[in-house]
């Protein structure tokens, strides 16, 4: 797992995944007194950064194994990109989600070409309903963020920050991630620590839950006592994954962790400044730029994803716009 | 005024303008029953396109003319352009606004450093004011739209589509644009005559201030019976351009027009597919692909603009999302 995996999945990516835009507003600059570049990953494929990493790992796979299918365990954000990337390249894709899942991520997964496989969380084990299929119909399983071809379709977004920071002439900055597992953090932390040295990753974790930061201060692997009770769902896990966190470990400067309430005050101002849709776990990032970075220096902040129902996001508004 | 001309404006925007990207995304597709592109300028600098042709104008000014100052009549989005391209280039700006214009609206035009002059809109004569004020402090008064510099900068907009459609594959396609005055309208026809001339460009309007489409239909320049009374503000002109309307005469299809309903709508699928906020003139073109075009063929959709307020935007989520 190197810059070189990532440069590969770039090019595997090529004219598929969105190269969002570094935005930039002279408004939020005013507001936050400092200047704050945000790369929209919300605007990706599927509404998040999670379609470069299924599509990276589908497009790794060898064609025969591919052929025969994929599988993953989401109701979220990684579910949308493992459709999207497996119905592009002609893959069967199986989405095991829960029964009581809400009816628009059910539909929208099978809007785009998967087939949904519920289980009762109360009552069955869904890793084993789904090895269970991958053995019945030969099916690969695509771990949303601890393996090497996902980190290296997320880290894309990394090469793709270096670039747009170098011709705004951006040497040094802080690079807020919005964190769950930590795909999306190491990814970027590995291409950046090799494209552009001065450009620090810290991550952004919702508050009470934030075992990567915890992991980071104490030098081993913490877990959330909790995987409910925040609405920033889309980055809620129970820990660091195995191989992303020795990489956090090396490359990413101390976490941040932000409330629901600063969250939502984010997505508002994301409405207002960037014209932008942001969920509340893909707006902790420049929640923590605006709210809890000090001092005046440059930051980048990747908003990590949009697929937020109108319901959250008019609370958002309601309360902050 | 030639494709030449877009060409120069495109060099002086380089590295200023935000190259904005050109979304699909599959489920818009399968509610449209075809592919639609979506070039979102609602996420250039200011939130929407008059930053291009406010920039192209005023780094077309010679240097001298240019530090004595610019004067723009607009309490909206061009303002809002004008504003920033004059800080950047280090040009005083002075918008003359009504004194009723939304206090949100002057507080954004002062934050990017502009003086804003207020005029009665009963009792004053804002085209006097201007006058008056240009002539004494030797302003150059810079026009919304039918003005070369400033159709240029909107045809820059054409130039990346023309290359982004080319990389996807586009040959054929309608182009669908918002068109008040017809600047960004006539700017992206001349530059898709020259650069992609399978991409014909269809105007859309509010129902009730059609004024370019009737005006195609007969020939000669039309004017609406109103200026007021849609919520889409950005796009209500009084009648097409001296200039731009020859253009479009030229390189135009059929017009469209849609009802303020249908832009609401479109709001709420370009919040829930496609992750961005459009303000409702910003939304009419992606109306007319949704409500109104037939067949399956491609289409692509200029979405020019996204300063809607919270309230606004809340009523299109409130009835469509």
């Amino acid at each position: 797992m190197n810059i070189d995996d990532i440069r590969a999945a770039r090019a595997r990516l090529e004219g598929f995944a969105v190269r969002t835009p570094l935005l930039n507003a002279p408004l939020l600059d005013a507001d936050a007194g400092r200047r704050i570049f945000v790369k929209a990953e919300c605007l990706q494929k599927t509404g998040s950064f999670k379609y470069r990493g299924a599509r990276s790992a589908l497009s790794a796979l060898d064609p025969e194994t591919r052929a025969r299918g994929v599988l993953a365990y989401s109701s979220g954000n990684h579910a949308q990109g493992v459709a999207l990337a497996a119905r592009e390249l002609g893959a069967p894709a199986v989405i095991v989600m829960p029964s009581d899942a809400p009816a628009l991520k059910i539909a929208n997964t099978r809007a785009v070409g998967a087939e949904v496989v519920f289980y009762d969380r109360a009552t069955e084990d869904r890793d084993a309903i789904g090895a269970a299929l991958a053995e019945e119909r030969g099916l690969t399983l695509i771990k949303p963020f601890d393996t090497p071809m996902v980190i290296a379709g997320q880290g894309t977004t990394g090469l793709e920050i270096a670039e747009d920071a170098k011709a705004r002439g951006i040497d040094e900055a802080d690079v807020l991630v919005c964190c769950g597992g930590g795909g999306l953090t190491s990814g970027i932390a590995l291409a950046l620590a090799a494209e552009a040295p001065g450009l620090r990753v810290r991550p952004v974790e919702p508050e009470g839950f934030d075992d990567v930061g915890r992991s980071l201060v104490s030098g081993t692997i913490q877990t959330n006592p909790s995987t409910t009770g925040s609405i920033c769902d889309a980055i809620i896990t129970p820990r660091p994954g195995d191989l992303t966190f020795p990489i956090m470990q090396a490359h990413c400067g101390p976490a941040y962790a932000v409330s629901d309430d600063d969250a939502l005050r984010a997505m508002a101002v994301a409405f207002n400044r960037l014209k932008i849709v942001l969920e509340p776990g893909g707006a902790v990032a420049l929640a923590a730029a605006l709210f809890h970075a000090t001092g005046d220096a440059d930051v980048i902040v990747v908003a990590s994803g949009g697929n937020v129902d109108a319901a959250m996001f008019q609370t958002a508004l309601d309360r902050f716009a």
